[in-house]
């Protein structure tokens, strides 16, 4: 058995920035969306946030394993942030959606991972914050998981302490790494390979410049709904079907997302949770209809931390954006979710996983024929 | 002045019937949906299911009067019927919304109005019931309102009594008017004429057969965003822009939308609220994004009726469908609120009112063309 | 048939002054609270805040008029301030509930009435403010009402737009009558006379000092659970109990109560509602258990005025206080909730009402004994 | 070290049977409640709710162990259960909340234990169930987790598999150990010594008979708050105050409580979730005011398994009784949890743990005492 442990390499930076250039993105392909992007269209747009990715493939077979693990730090100062988790379908966990919902505020990388990996990652997060940040721990992480048992071995719970640390440590600004890769590696979307995918927005609100990314971990989607940028692909695409061997896709069941919504706004966790049902939308546009069985939901933060003068108990500084006036960032919610998960599903390549599941990546050549019909 | 007050002409029955010979609908102009609809594609499929609407256009100028009431009835006979309220965004009102939430049940009409009328028809349904229902009435009725105050003086609360006891009098079955009528009589959709629009799905679940329909009071949307079967209708039809005079749309704002959803599968709350939450992911397929100033309530019931033991007080009767079965509802939900919303601006007909406002309707021959464009 | 209409002179001010010489308050037989009030242990010791009530007593017989309304202003000038809604049992209305759960925020007065006067009250209030805020009138009023139907002959509708109006004009600072006033005038509260109660504290967080008020209309409660600083006092005053002759209180019912928290605190809406939750550990205080068919709403706000700036949409001004460190203000709820509630208790004195309905005042002379009883 | 490994043995049954005979409950002191018990007054005594713990006592000063875990398991046979989590203060992380929220339903044992356990434990329960169920095995557990690091050397994380396996296999009927036992091993309540305690009430609703039982993880409260029956024990005993050394209690912190409510009445998610409300009434009956450092957070179940008909995805059987009739069960759930919180403070005896802090039992003479006084 050839056992690939992919730890830091495929992690965003320079190699990701390799991938950038070797893998086009939906755009390249003559997809179309709404707005302004970042420099990067990447969740590491909104200045500070971080992201870190541990991939782990390894084995064939029964042994397969194709998982790994996403952090999204909010900044590399942790602290308290502001907030708010909405769900679209809740048959997920996401731990933290408690305290979000009670103080409006994040204190915690958010870890996306597969499936069982849940309370090895919530551990490892701790182990890893004691040492990190001993001074002020991380008592309560943020995990979200999504289900990969189709593509990997996910009951010899393959993931470990070094695997979570990796992602936190490893974690930086800069290209993200989109497809098969992180929490992602395993993931199906639209019936076609999907994983992880990011994309951004710049917006102006009265005088000032505002980014705001999306990043997802894209597990949905029935192939008949797909659509990109209005175009019915999925119905376009009926053939290259994923063979899947072990717990096998319900015909009902399209899968789950976990979307992470960041932004230098300040904004309140009330504009931050509106912002989760805006990530919704996005994900219609792309055909979703989060079924009974999914795991939809979204989390979003400001990245204006939470200074507390330590006299009055007062919060300082960072003005908040008047909710009415919000509307952009609404809409670039809308505009960067649909495009991360475009972007999930181009970068994602053909895989074979456990007991020789294969999931077909979305063919480039029939997305670029389909996005160059004419459309009104 | 000439005024014309126009109750039950307008209300649901004969007269909409002839609209429905008048009038084509989304269907008839080449618009596409999912699913297979009821026989008349209205809320009124679902087996006991009434609207009664009046309609109330009097006067021009300063003294132009556009406005109305549209009653839902669950059944015939009033009592506890399952139901749950999602809001996408809450810059609006409905009562009912706390009892819903702590019963899971509606014991009232639904009544859709506009602006400023909220507070007489919630009277008047209380004086209605008095009479009509006199052994067991409604005290806390459940209506929600969207903004015509650009269409209709408003603040002359031009609405009677009369007008909501004819509503909920002439309440039926069979086919429901649609546009410029009821409570949608000044509404302005995507900066077209909007109204009121409906449309209904069949289903199969297990060995049993379901209705479920979508009546919507459709006040939302910015021209750029509509997007119609997958065509971007709004970017193509940049021109016949409304004219407004009074309180004036602001450059960000996108109005509301209320999404009434009735069905006779016998559903638990959780399962209606998540019905809402896919009534959401409907407006967005129709390119509705939700502005921050926007009142985007949905509100879901089954016509299931709670039958309470009077012994045991247990509730007989109505297995309820588990809601990991409820797919084909939720995807029902989906394709035919987005179908109403279209429906609504496609009967809308261009309409003058307060202070010499102009609204146009949806041009049907220029719908009609960009729909026959070839289209993935 | 002799009918007295009192507007503005039961309303808070010079005579509730009177009324304080008159009435003693719970304190005055004994009762012991925790904390430190404020000046005179009412909702308005938190500078800003107006109070105004109109009592409406007219009538014997199937003619007997037992109602008003009550107004709670959170500063003269209108205007967005910080709030949020928590439901302990919905069987109730509050508008305004859906904007504060999307916004945190209060535009609104606060108005408090009996059954049916909700839609008449709602009304009112945008009639009111379209005179007296032109520039920005109030488009949805915050109402909530509690059941008064077996005291007032609620179905004749007696309450009208000039009552509503003189709570709004006449509302003021200072003492604010309780017991059988405002929307308070024909309530129930654990089988004794109830109404409309208030108490405040005074707490220091950091360097700074604030102040939090409550403001009850109490409806609630059984007779049996009532206990008074620890005592059980319902038991021991097993009789004087109501004749009801109307709708009768059913066995297990017992009724409602609304809560309004206001500070000068300045809040976050999470805080707020956190606030709204230890109102009902206040409640449990005195025995309160919530049946089923109550409605015990709190509603929560801070008067630090939400400031925006017209350049940036910046929320200027009142950094809102670190939720950890709002403990005392948490405390202060309980505290203030459970007093406010005796206060209308012993305030208010026994009523006859529609249809020879009879409830006694809480006997002072007994409380005063059963509170001297020695106790650990 | 002198390393002592309980388990099994101090976990419910023939032991705690012992413990029955060895200790006094509540009200063996003098401690009066509301409600008729239970046969063993224990959230056993609906019938087939089963509870295992397992208590992990080792190591003095700085390796001192002092914790554990608590199963409560619906019914030997896992399946769907009715189920809702209400959060009085969100400090702390539930597992299945999102998911009891979206389906109003519980499929897992729910696992109470202690600060930074939480992340095995989850991992331990799928483990487990993949061996025990694998049929149909838990892949979310529900865990809750309170604060013991004060007492226990929790980032040693003492805590394994094997821990966990025990308290769910010993899982059985009968007498439930109370105090420094399971989850509630190191934990703190009105800073005396609390731990694990539960109490139930049998009601009668229609003709049928119900029984609800609670059981409490306590680690809340100030002294000064502490009340019992009425008594301010807590003001009357100032001395005995902890000894602690490692993170120390803040001056404001008052802790957690994890409140788990059983009951074999057919109840619907709305009404289950209006129980856990009700315990926060409970809670503060013991004088219990919820700091905002507080993780309080209440599940409540039925045990009528949700039974789906597989042809028609129905749900058959088990009459939900109608919330309105649900009353006797409202207060039998602040009665309950009064009583619980107290056994579990009665139970619970003086330990000491990390870095040789020590906590006080309440001491049962001074208790007896107080309540023997005379109190209306």
């Amino acid at each position: 058995m050839r056992s690939i442990l992919i730890i830091g390499v495929l992690a965003s930076g320079l190699v990701s920035t390799a991938f950038a250039e070797d893998r086009p993105r939906a755009r390249d392909l003559g997809a179309t969306f709404e707005g302004e992007t970042g420099q990067l269209n990447a969740i590491t747009d909104v200045p500070g946030v971080l992201v870190g990715q541990t991939t782990v493939i390894s084995g064939e077979g029964k042994h397969a394993v194709r998982t790994g693990v996403t952090a999204i730090i909010p900044r590399k100062e942790l602290g308290y942030y502001p907030a708010a988790v909405f769900t679209l379908n809740g048959d997920a966990e996401m731990s933290g959606a408690i305290f979000a919902e009670e103080f409006g505020m994040l204190r915690s990388p958010i870890m996306l991972t597969g499936t069982a990996r849940y309370g090895t990652v919530y551990t490892s997060v701790i182990r890893w914050s004691l040492k990190a940040h001993a001074e002020n721990p991380v008592f309560m992480p943020v995990v979200a998981d999504t289900w990969d048992a189709e593509m990997s071995d996910a009951f010899s719970f393959p993931l470990t302490d070094a695997h979570v640390r990796a992602a936190l440590t490893e974690a930086k600004s800069g290209p993200v790494a989109e497809g098969n890769v992180g929490g992602g590696t395993g993931m199906i979307c639209y019936y076609f390979k999907g994983g992880i995918g990011t994309a951004s927005r710049r917006v102006t609100i009265g005088t000032k410049h505002y980014t705001l990314g999306v990043l997802v971990q894209c597990n949905t989607g029935k192939r008949e709904d797909l659509m990109v940028s209005g175009r019915s692909v999925g119905k376009a695409i009926p053939e290259l079907q994923p063979k899947l061997t072990t717990t096998k896709i319900a015909p009902d069941a399209d899968g789950s997302i976990i979307i992470v919504i960041a932004t230098d706004a300040p904004l309140l966790p009330a504009t931050l949770k509106a912002l989760g049902k805006r990530a919704a939308l996005g994900l219609a546009r792309t055909g979703g209809m989060a079924s009974p069985g999914s795991g939809d939901i979204m989390i979003a933060f400001s990245t204006a931390k939470i200074d507390v003068d330590p006299v009055t108990s007062e919060v300082r500084g960072n003005a908040p954006l008047f909710q009415y006036s919000a509307n952009p960032l609404f809409r670039a919610t809308v505009q960067a979710t649909e495009e991360a998960i475009i972007n999930a599903m181009v970068a994602a390549r053909t895989m074979t996983g456990l007991n020789g599941a294969n999931v077909h990546g979305l063919p480039h050549d029939r997305l670029r024929v389909l996005l160059a019909s004419p459309h009104p």
